[in-house]
Formats: C-alpha cells, sequence, structure tokens
C-alpha cells in the first residue's frame, strides 16, 4: 500500500507537478504515425500530460505539435488550415510552423512586425517505427530517443497499435508488471492439460503461485517468476519496467520476443498504451488468441480529445460481459485479453487510491516499480537529478521473455545473452511458449 | 427553513458524517430480494449511504453485500465469479464469503498465509419479506431488525416495490409526511361530488386545509391531520415517521391498512424508497389508480450504480407532462402518483436549500420530524446515545391511515387501539377511504 | 492580455459578483416575445446570470419572470398551472402573480394569513419589438429601456433572433467587436475581383490588415478601422461597443443600417446572443449568405435551462466542419456565418484565460471595452457609481456600419450625421455594402 501523499505523488501528471516533470525529461508516445496519414492532412486532438495539443503533418512530412489555442486569441487550432508548411488558424489568419514560429500574420500591418515576437506552443516531435515521439520537457535540445529495438526494426518488420483506457497510467502499467493475473484473468479456465507438456503455458496453470526474484537495472526494474518446469528445471518468466512508463512482458520465448508496451498518460484519469512490436509477437498478442481479434474490438477513431482508439466493450456495456460463458467455459465472460485487462484497471476507479490495498508477495514486482518511481520523483524534485535512461538510451537494449533453466541456477547471470535486444537467436525455439491462438 | 448548516447536517451520509452516522445505527432495506433470484446468479452494483457495495447471493442462498473493490489491488467484485460459497476476483482469483473473509488466495504461495490477514469490507444482510436488509454500522452483534408489521406477513401476503428517486433522501421522506399536497398534487382536479358523501376521499377535497396535531412517539413522529367529516364527526388522517427513515402514510382505514416506506439514501444525491405492504394495500397504491399503473411507468434494471428501478418518466423527459391535459382534465398532466411526487421532490433540486423555504401551519410534522432527527444526530455525535428504535423493535408495531372521529375527540386516545400492528379488525369497512381505482 | 484576477473579474456573472452587480443594473434581453406565444401557455426555463427563472404570460398577456423555486417548499415552478392571473405552484396550490405577490395559498386555514407574509422571486419585465427585457436589479423602481433604435421600430418593420453558445458572454461579444476576422474567418477565401469594385466588400478583402482607430463614448466604445478605398478615399468601417453588454456591428452602410445585438450572460459558460434588426438589416445577416440561411441551423427549442435556440452544428459534431471544401472551395469547411464565430468562440473553452493571449494592434477595440468594463464594475463596487447609459436612454440611439471618407478626414466629425438614429437618410445607397448574398 502507499500513503495518500505518494499515491498522489505518483498519478498526477500535470504541468507542474512532480511525477508530470518527472515524465516530461523523456520523450513519450504521443501518436501513431498512422494517424498522420498524409502531408497537410487533418489535424488532430492530442491529450498528452494533462496537455491539449494539436498533432499535425506539414508539407513536408514534418510532424508538428502545437498547444491547442492560438497564442492571439485563443482559437482552437484544431479547425486550423493545414498548409504550405504551417498550421493556420481561421480566426485571424495567424499561421505556425512545427516549431510554434509564427510565420504569417496577416491581419497585422506589415510594419507592426509583431509576428517575431509571437510563439505557439510547440514540442519536438520524431518518428519511428510507426510512433510519434514527443518531448515535453525543458532541454531546448531534447535528448535522444531511446533504443527500443520493437520500436527500430526495419520497415515491414515491425507493427504498433494505439489503445485508450480510461483510467490512471499507473493502473494500466501495475497490470502489465503484474505475473500472476495472467493464469487466472486471462487463463483461469485453462487446465495443464490443455496445453502440451513441455510448453511454457502448462506450467503457467499446473503452479499459478509463482515466485519472484525482482532487480533494480540500469533501466528501471527487472524480476524473473519462476515455478516448477520439467524435468529438475523451472520455467522462469523474465519482465522489464523501464523508465519512466515503459514495460517489456514475459509471455513469448526470451531471446526471441521483440516488443514493448508504454503507459502514457493523457491526463490523470485517461491514458494511451502503445504497443510496438515484431510483426511475430505482434501477432501473438492482438490476433484471433483467446476467442476474439483485438482489431475487431476496436472504434474507428473519434475526432475528440478522448476519442481516439477506443475500445468497443467499455464501462458503459460492462465490457460484453456474458455472465453465462462466465459461469460455463470462461473465466471473466469478457471477450478478449485487452479487454480484460481493461475492464479490470478500469474498474479500480479513476485514480485508485492504493492506501486501501493489500499486497502479498506476488506483488513484489508493483511495490519495486513504485519505490523506484517515488526515487527519481524526489530526487528530480529536491535535487534536479536527471532520472535513468535520459541521457543513456543503451540502457533499453532488453528483451523479455519465459525461459526453462535448470532449477538453483543464477537466473540474471544465465539469462545475460538472452536479454540482450538486437541479436539473433537461430537456435531457440518460438513453439515452446505454447500461447493458444 | 432550516439553517445552511442544519440542512447540510440533515442531508449528508456518506461515512464519518452525523447523519451517515445516525443511519448506521440502523438495519437499512438495501436490495429487493428479487433482485438476486438464484444461488450463484449474477452480482448487483448497490449503492448505499455513499458506499458502493457488491450485493450477491451465494450457493447456499444467504446474501452478502461486499465493498466494491477487493482488498488486494482494487479490481470491481462486481466482475467476480459466484462460486461455491464466495465471490471470487477474477482478477487474481482471491475469494470471499457473506463474511468477508478471505477463503482463497490461489496467486500466493501456501506458506505465504496471508490470505488469513486479509479481509474484505462486508456488512450483515437479513432477508425479510422481500427485502434484503444491511447493516453497515460498528457493532459486531447487530441489532435486531425493526418489528415492521408489513415486512412481516406471511409469505403470499406482502408484496414490495423498490424506485430510484434522483434526490436527497429527506425531500423524498419530506413529500411522504407532508398530508396537504395529496389535495393538491394527486386530487387537485378531484370535485368533492366526484366522490360519494361518506368517503374519505370526499372530506379530502372538500376541505383542502387541514389542521395537523403532531406528536413525538418512541418510534418517532405521529401527526393526526383533521377537517370536518359528516354528521359532527371531523375525518382524521393518522400518519408516521420511524426512525430514522420509515414512514407510513394515511391514505387507507386506520386498522386494516398495513405498509411502510423507507427513504433509503443511496447517497446524498439519489435515493431509492422501499414500499413494502399487504397485497391489498400494495394494489391501491400501484394500481391502475390515477390513469396508470406503477409497473407500466418502470424501465427494466441497468447494471450501473444507479441502474435500478428507474422510472421512464424522468427528468431528461420533463416526467411525459402533458401540458393539454393539464389545461382541461388534470391537475400535474404527469403520469401516475409516484410519478407526480417524483417530479416535485427531484425539482426542488440535488440537494434542496432549506434556508429559502417559508413554511406555514401545514408543515408541522416536516418542522418536528426535521426537529427529531437532528436532536437524534446531535445526541449521537456528541454524547454517543443510542437513537430511537435501535434496541426497542417492538416500537414500530405501528399502523396509519385515516378515520371519522366524534369532533372534538382525544384522537391519540381514541385511535389507541387501531394503531396497534399485528391486530384483525373484520369490524372495520375498507371502502370507506374511498380512494379512486 | 488579463491578468487572471481581472479575467475572472470581467467573466463572473452570478449573484453577488463586481461584474453581476453590473450587469444587474441595466435592462437585459431575457427572452423573445414569441417564447411566450398566449396567455396562460406553457412557462419557459430562463437561465439569466447564473438565475434559474421560469418565464410565463399570464392570463390577461404580461410576462412574468419568477424564480425557479417556490418559496414555500421549492418546487419548481416550471410545473405550475399558469391560470387566472397567476403560476400556481402544482405541490400545495400555492399561486404567484408576475409580481410575485402570493395571491392564493388554499392549503393553509385561512386565518393563518400567511400568505401576505410570503413572496415570490420576480423580475420587473417589458416588452417591445419582440424582446423580453427583464431587470435583476436592486431598485424599486427601475431605469428606463435603452434607446435602441433596432427595438423601436413600428411594427412590421423590425426582427429578432436569438441563439445559445457554450461559451462565457465575453468571448461572444469580444468576437463581435474584432473587425478583422471578417476577412478571415468568414471571407478567408475571398479575392478582391470576387466584388465588384466600389463595394466595402473589395477593399475589405484587398487588405486584410487594417488601422484602428477607437474612443470611448458616452455609451461605450466606438472604433473605426480604416483601409484604403477607392480615388483618394478610406473604407472606414465604425463599430460600437454599448453597455453593458450590446454591440452594433460595421458591415453595412453607416447611415442606412439599423441593427444591435445583445451579448447576454446566461451563467458563466453559457450566453444567448439577441438580434435585434430592421426587416433588411436582418436580411442581410441570416439569410441565404455564405451557403447556408441561420433558420436551416436552428434545431426546435426544448424545454431545458439549456434547451432554447441551438444551433445543430456544435461541439459535439464540430459544426459540421467538412475538411475537404475547407482545402478546396471553403476557408473553414464550417457552413454559415453565425456557426463559424460559435465554433471559434466555443473553441476557446467556457471561460477563456486570457493570461496567455497576445494582443496585436488589431486588438485595440478589444483592449479598449475591456478597460471601460473594468472601470465601470470596479467604480460600482468601490464607490457605487452608476455605470453609463442606465440613467440616460438617449446615449443608445446610435448607428453603426461603413461608408468611404476622403483620405485624412476627421472620421467622428465626418460620419456625426450619420451616426444618429432615428433620421432618414434617402440619398444614401445599400448596394454599396456589396455584403454576398
Amino acid at each position: 500500500m502507499l500513503s495518500l501523499e505518494d499515491n498522489e505523488l505518483l498519478t498526477r501528471v500535470g504541468p507542474g507537478t512532480p511525477m508530470g516533470n518527472l515524465m516530461r525529461q523523456y520523450w513519450l508516445p504521443a501518436m501513431l504515425s498512422s494517424e498522420l496519414p498524409e502531408p497537410d492532412g487533418t489535424p488532430v486532438r492530442v491529450m498528452l500530460l494533462g496537455e491539449r495539443l494539436i498533432g499535425f503533418r506539414d508539407s513536408k512530412g514534418q510532424v508538428g505539435l502545437l498547444g491547442n489555442h492560438c497564442p492571439h486569441r485563443g482559437a482552437s487550432l484544431w479547425f486550423g488550415r493545414n498548409e504550405e508548411c504551417g498550421l493556420r488558424c481561421v480566426y485571424h489568419g495567424w499561421k505556425f510552423d512545427v516549431q510554434g514560429n509564427c510565420v504569417d500574420m496577416p491581419n497585422e500591418p506589415p510594419e507592426s512586425n509583431f509576428k517575431h515576437k509571437v510563439k505557439a506552443t510547440a514540442y519536438a516531435c520524431r518518428e519511428r517505427g510507426g510512433i510519434v515521439w514527443a518531448y515535453l520537457g525543458p532541454r531546448k535540445q531534447p535528448p535522444p530517443l531511446p533504443d527500443l529495438e520493437p520500436n527500430m526494426l526495419p520497415d515491414g518488420e515491425w507493427a504498433v497499435q494505439a489503445i485508450q483506457r480510461d483510467c490512471n497510467w499507473l493502473q494500466g502499467l501495475e497490470g502489465e508488471i503484474d505475473t500472476s493475473h495472467l493464469a487466472f484473468l486471462h487463463y483461469g479456465k485453462l487446465a495443464p492439460d490443455d496445453a502440451p507438456e513441455g510448453t511454457f503455458l502448462h506450467y503457467l496453470v499446473k503452479d499459478r503461485a509463482p515466485r519472484y526474484s525482482v532487480v533494480d537495472t540500469d533501466f528501471g526494474t527487472m524480476y524473473g517468476a519462476y515455478r516448477p518446469g520439467p524435468e529438475g528445471q523451472d520455467y522462469w518468466r523474465l519482465a522489464n519496467f523501464l523508465f519512466p512508463c515503459h514495460t517489456m512482458i514475459p509471455t513469448g520465448v526470451l531471446g526471441l520476443q521483440i516488443l514493448a508496451r508504454s503507459w502514457v498518460p493523457m491526463d490523470d484519469e485517461h491514458m494511451m498504451f502503445f504497443l510496438m512490436a515484431s510483426r511475430q509477437a505482434f501477432a501473438g498478442l492482438t490476433g484471433g488468441g483467446n476467442r476474439v481479434g483485438l482489431q475487431d474490438l476496436l472504434e474507428p477513431n473519434g475526432t475528440g480529445w478522448y476519442g481516439r482508439f477506443r475500445m468497443r466493450p467499455n464501462a458503459g456495456n460492462d465490457y460484453l460481459i456474458d455472465r453465462g460463458k462466465q459461469r460455463t467455459e470462461d473465466w471473466t465472460g469478457i471477450p478478449g485479453i485487452h479487454t480484460q485487462d481493461q475492464a479490470i484497471t478500469e474498474s479500480m476507479g479513476p485514480i485508485y487510491d492504493r492506501s486501501r490495498e493489500h499486497l502479498g508477495s506476488s506483488d513484489a514486482m508493483v511495490i519495486r516499480v513504485r519505490r523506484r518511481l517515488l526515487q527519481a520523483v524526489r530526487e528530480l524534485a529536491e535535487k534536479g537529478t536527471t532520472p535513468p535512461g535520459v541521457d543513456n538510451p543503451e540502457v533499453y537494449r532488453v528483451r523479455s521473455g519465459g525461459t526453462f533453466l535448470p532449477r538453483g541456477a543464477d537466473w540474471i547471470e544465465a539469462t545475460k545473452e538472452l536479454r540482450k535486444a538486437f541479436v539473433s537467436h537461430p537456435e531457440l525455439d518460438a513453439t515452446v511458449a505454447g500461447v493458444r491462438s
């Protein structure tokens, strides 16, 4: 559990908040590149860290992210004309480029020279691997992008997806670094014999109460969760939290699985998670597994501040729960892995009060991640300490996944090579994961 | 009128408020038994005294009322699996019985022994006469249920109904103990000749400005309202307020009429009233009287916190008011007695500001009830005094209704026998009420 | 820009606020007469200066404006019976006339004499030229109505319209006194050659950066905005702000154009503007100009507090913006002049934070009007000074519009006669305006 004070500290991300300041040290995923499919196309409303921003792609293909309100008299730039390398406010014709410079001010007499004194709020953007990254921080020269392997694959080999959740970002992230929920929320009805002996899945549901080992790393925090595996071995699941809001889950095969997710705060009560992955890992996570494909559950994007990447199952329809199925063939009655996670994390309320919780040994990773976040937030606020990874993009070159290790092995030493990103492992067999499709 | 301070004191019912504490001394109607029709069925979201609770019926048929949030990490137990005498959170499989004990914690290694240290919020429940009563108070051993006759009739002889209102509980209750509104809001267009001489209804509309006598009782407060009746008699209407939020109305024949209503706070701005009655009294109140039957106006229950027992006429559709009918044949143009009461009490606003009102002699009962409630709230808060009736279930053994008394009679003495519950009066004639059907 | 404190001062209008007190010194348009088409008809919910009021027309045709809550126990008088020169609360039958007197109290015994002690909140109303004016101020004897010419035309020669906006009143008003936006928001795609040489419109779009001259007047503030016109002349646009919330726009021909608009606060986040005009001026502003007529865009009135005179294009449907049209033939892609203004002023947010704006030379009028309003608010609050125009109805006898003047002329002196109301100018030619139809 957390004190109310620490809970506030971790969950509030608006301008000027301690956690908001921490987040603003880093590049964050803001949009999918595909949301801005063409130069001079329709702008997009983007809520990010409690700020209302307008994303647009200019005539040269560059992405800009401007403050919603025109600096003149506050009209929304969303209604703007996206033309000739700038977004032009339709109220009085003021025009801004992706850097926020006012490049035209046609309602003022030329001699007023006022346009050189006005600048729009504009945040640096970079596109890579289908993601538009944004830097909302204080540095004139932003730090480097993190070396996240799934976001650095050659074109044609990556896939991305975004999904909105109507809850605080930390609830989403904590659900992701909590290995024991998999065998309940998602596989609660699976019996060991439903998965072949020798596959991860078999052991996952054979022992649903794993032991944990958690360590701090240069990128954040890593856990190994283990339970008995085949013939004197343990089945180990390794997963990562990477500052400030990225995760790598332990579902696939360590050494082969290339993916990451980012749990990006839109504001205090809404978040967007971004999935970036190799095509293979992406298909495993979003395909028809667990009955229903992710694509079938997404609504078309709307234009509102909270209108992007919404799931059709939502709190208003109880996530399409089918109580009949829940009683018989299914654990939750809720269609799809992602929907199940969404239902549970949103059901905790917009901002969960962690002073009321009771954490067990299975929550070791959750506890450690909070501690690291709190420490980084406090050191930034009190001493101005640059938090982990900001200036060290190479620490993000890691992977996650599962593996069998001889009982009693030193898991950190034994998985050293498998955890390295950008390495090929032709000797490994992907089918051992046994993830159901 | 009330001071703003007293108004706050009477209307706020959340945990830790003075009135919330008073309410928590008593058993309160929380649900209809019919909302949980079968063992291991679908749980129900119940808002009560500002608390979000999950009602469920376990495998043995016992009703439980648990806090919404699982004590582990806060997932809503509404999504839980209701199985084998407990509600199991689908997030990590923790399971709780109706007492709130954690009876299974399958994601923790057995040696952790953590399950014995965790308890869910759970409130005692008792079922009687179609009502699920709940005790949200501080005693380990709850007090006895109140001896409310309409809730203690043999099966087959009682009927119950619940209806939600979107306003503070006290507005609902005060509308109920206000006898003079009947001849306007509900019978404003009725002429004396529309009801046969000799019936209550005839005298009710012949003199619409009754005189009041109000007395404190061991169960709360009682009034007698009188106006001229036939041949040297007065028509007396007797009604009760019973701590903390029950009423008995004066509509039928004193001695025959068996009914009570409870005005239960869901939170500060929503309430649920529960009607419990003999089949005969129930039919009189909810049948096709005043043009339209109650059942025709109820929506099917939804699953939301405010989704139970809602009327189709509501503030959003102006309660289906028909201005043409209002101008000609009808007083309000609003269909149904219950809808008329709902429209008026909700139109006062979510929490009515009583510092702006002007009370007349017809409001004597309203004034006295507030005074008694305020006194009880203050004595509990300041001296810990147990409020009226908590430990005296027998004081609730009373009835209400109308009767003719010789002019000048001592109404309290003269009605002594008729006011006793659990007594048969074959000598009385029910048709004298003259209530229109 | 304004300080946050001054921004609050100008925008908050509820009872007891400084700007609310200023507004309450004046008569304000509250309704259209046509909203109450018949004696004893259906009452109307009116939100005005943050107060919930019930408008009704009594049996004699007089208009009343009562507080929403019956002074007895707070039931909404909207449900009342409008009969025999009074509005009767349906709860207990209390009846109030247009002055707020309780003229019947039938649930009280006659001897109580209580009805003479009760008064409903009631505001003085006057009807003129299709507008119901209301006085919410402190004087027993209200001041005279302002001599607004468009509101004093003979029947058959005036026209009126109201439209709600979902933003603070000052955003609406400031958009109206800002001449330079016309050539962008409304005529951004118009080329000089699209309008014949010699018409106002030709010069309006030929030079989109006018110079400004702003002066204080006895009715408020006036500006002249000028740009080059034909042969050694300038095209001058004159417009007025009149205390406390009226405007006269410069679109037509000065001397011929008869119109005014009032930007009336409903509450802090909603306003109603009232257009009053000669039939000719009205047709120019609301006809099929700019592709679509105003009447085609209005929803039928609903009954809610914010349900009157709503446009079908609204924030929820992005004002029906057509991005394809915006890219090609149109400046905004939004249908209709009024919709364009509404979209922009609402997009600034419910109450725009003026501490973030950057005002140029084209905002001279906006700046001056704020200064005058702030000065009047402060002098009323601190010294009790009656603000401009309250007791001088004749100062409102002015007109606005455009005219050609020789370069270098003294615009104020040169337009003296043309600015007078109630004067005929047969020598002037209306077609010079060149407004597109």
